[in-house]
């Protein structure tokens, strides 16, 4: 493997790193998991001719590769091991152009989220994917992951906001997907294809990003307790049914509120109470917040309504503080079911269920308006043990059988590739991976990830 | 071939077609050409297994298959030559399920978009895509072109209404892809790739269709005269630049306009005048439709505002014309180039300039939200002759020279495959066909169309 490292400094220079500190880093990402044994090296890549040069010799040589963003994935896709090199793009991260008569942004992969959305701001524009990592994560992940996040019912996931990607081949080649119009339906859709394959067909070193205007006015934020997560859930399914599109709708369990709760310092609720968060926005934001409170109100909801935005905020901060709640608990496996959102409160009954034959309470917050659960199960320890691996296997099945699938946003990564099968079935995993052949005839990409 | 033919009668009985008067039918679409010869059989299909009986039977012999909906296509993709079969899914018209509390439609792929809508209005939903074709095109095709229309701009292309698909591939495999989730990224996306594909991957059986709330309350319908088609195109790129987001913005150039005028049998205007149309729906209805009046005072134009339903249709009545002008001209082919929205109007001059240098009008109509324009080429006789094909490419360079695509909505098919690599390359060409082969090892689907 020397020949490798000596190669690519060859080609790279400065850009391979080996410090033993860095590529301790690459071992994890944010799913709280760790590969047994750092990669061999990293090309932290400040060009697209880095990240070609870097494949070109991984290509010729066969070395397993992990692309990397700023490794804040949760399904342990970017998660690097022995005799792995990892190519990161974290280091690009310019913003090449913004054109605000067409609403697109040109940017390179290592751009975060939150930073685009600060530049676009002034000028009344966003990029509309917004995961909760989006203050760390970049634009080139959530690319890679298909990202989701609080907004998706009402503005689309990030599929719907890219046009176009250049992306370097496993072989090296650079390829241009995708077009900078609105529609285009020239060939196959590679771009959509790209969107979300999780590192397995190529590297995505730029992309044309489609910008929505910031919705105008007034945003109304209403906060419910409700006596039980079922009044909760038969109240955003309520929501929805009356043609309500809110911009946010996040269902709180009764474990994870309690825990939230407490590490708040808050008062206690009654036993059982869940909380509901609704946001509206755009021109209809006030009579479509007064409906949903009409509607909360008749399915049993204690609720609190505000325009004001710190107000709001404060609302909000109940939800925010969910990640933090549940890192003090100690080691977090998040799953990450989706259900069609009628069946929302089976599936948290089903949940419920689990924990309790397993006697681990499973703190699970939902996206509502699209149906979206994270379970979360907390361990001691450094591994995951088999009986968490087993009740999230259950949690899968249970949505599987509602309907639902296993991952909504964070993808398959290493931590969910055991159940890949039982959701595709063999023979679509099959096509899958005859198309991956297409992209990548030597399997150096991600190797053992996602598909 | 009789073999074939026989083999298929065998295993489908009457749903095998051998008239001749059934097989002419399917020499052409709705393109205006025409293949040398019918075809040797056509499968009227009205079970998958049908679909996957005669696929298993054209693979083994290896029969290249031209799956068909309704015939509507613009692009020649679904007209069949000699040795070639025809599986038709027109006759699989069942709309199987209509959920409203997910709003979901399952649906047979020969359902026509317009009769699906019927069904859905009273329920308050819609299924968004509307190509023109609408009230005689079919799901199946309108999923497998990705159809656009006139309400893309705010309501998204065919990729954005499509939640699953049931596909049977060249072997006979029948395949589930997707998910009835709002969201999920388990594996690669093969419904977003299957989507647009022109039945080059496999033919769609069955879909899952993501509905939408009809938009509620007042329509403002906008009908507004220009003294140049540069005025009427920067009006648009100005209403759109302040974040006004019309559900229909069209224009019609100066050859068109005076083409629908005397084909309606109303006075011409000045020489030289086009048309913008502008529709607003939606909570922000009115208030947008008044800043866009400001915006078209200001750019010129001579407008008629109304919110009364008749009326609109009034205004809507010359952009629904087009078509049957065109037609009453002679022979059309319509290519459907895309440009980004701010270089809509050099677009129109390229055309223009197109236009006289080869002596023929070129009447254009524009989806201007979208940056989508159809320009007509009128010819006569029954092939198109080569100068018409010479300026149909003028026009594609000129389009792919502002940063835009060949064909924004109708599909590659037959008829624009020969400016295919022009601009996707080369090698992005050979990649697509090696995607391809991972569907269709033997390229037995669709073979010599689309990619």
């Amino acid at each position: 493997m020397t020949d490798v490292v000596a190669l690519l400094r060859a080609a790279l220079g400065d850009a391979v790193v080996t410090d033993p500190a860095a590529l301790e880093a690459l071992r994890s990402d944010k799913s709280g998991q760790r590969t047994a044994a750092p990669p061999l090296a990293l090309v932290a890549a400040r060009t697209v001719e880095h990240v070609q040069a870097a494949l070109r010799i991984a290509h010729e040589l066969r070395v397993p590769v992990v692309p990397r963003g700023a490794g804040t994935g949760l399904s342990g896709g970017a998660m690097a091991g022995a005799g792995e090199l990892v190519i990161s793009t974290a280091a690009m991260t310019r913003i090449l152009s913004i054109d605000e008569a067409d609403q697109l942004a040109v940017v390179e992969p290592g751009v975060l989220n939150g930073a685009l959305n600060r530049e676009l701001a002034p000028r009344g524009l966003r990029w509309a994917p917004d995961p909760a990592s989006r203050e760390i994560s970049t634009v080139g992940g959530n690319i890679a992951t298909n990202a989701g996040g609080l907004l998706c019912a009402k503005y689309g996931v990030t599929r719907e906001a890219v046009r176009a990607l250049d992306v370097v081949l496993a072989d090296g080649t650079l390829l241009s997907t995708g077009h900078r119009t609105v529609k285009g339906v020239t060939g196959l859709d590679l771009t959509a294809l790209l969107i979300g394959s999780e590192g397995t067909l190529g590297i995505i070193v730029g992309a044309t990003l489609a910008l929505t205007p910031v919705p105008a006015g007034v945003v109304a934020t209403i906060g419910v307790t409700f006596p039980s997560v079922e009044e909760a859930a038969a109240a955003a399914a309520a929501i929805t049914a009356a043609r309500i599109r809110p911009a946010v709708m996040e269902i709180i369990d009764p474990v994870a509120l309690a825990a939230i709760l407490r590490h708040l310092g808050m008062p206690d609720r009654a036993p059982g109470s869940a909380h509901l968060l609704v946001q509206t926005d755009g021109a209809a934001a006030e009579q479509e917040a007064a409906d949903a409170l009409a509607i909360i109100a008749a399915h049993g909801g204690d609720a609190a309504m505000t325009t004001d935005p710190e107000e709001g905020e404060r609302l909000l901060a109940v939800r925010r503080a969910m990640h933090p709640a549940m890192e003090a608990l100690g080691p977090v496996l998040i799953e990450d079911v989706a259900v069609p959102r009628s069946r929302l409160a089976e599936m948290f009954a089903a949940i419920r269920a689990i924990g309790e034959r397993y006697s681990m309470p499973i703190p699970t917050v939902a996206h509502a308006g699209d149906g979206n659960l994270h379970p979360n199960l907390v361990y001691a320890g450094d591994e995951v043990p088999d009986v968490v691996w087993q009740a999230a296997g259950e949690v899968f099945e249970a949505a599987l059988a509602l309907g639902g699938t296993l991952t909504g946003e964070h993808g398959v990564g290493t931590l969910k590739r055991r159940w890949l099968a039982a959701e595709l079935g063999d023979e679509q995993v099959a096509l899958q991976r005859r198309i991956k052949e297409a992209f990548d005839p030597r399997g150096i990409l991600s190797p053992g990830r996602a598909i």
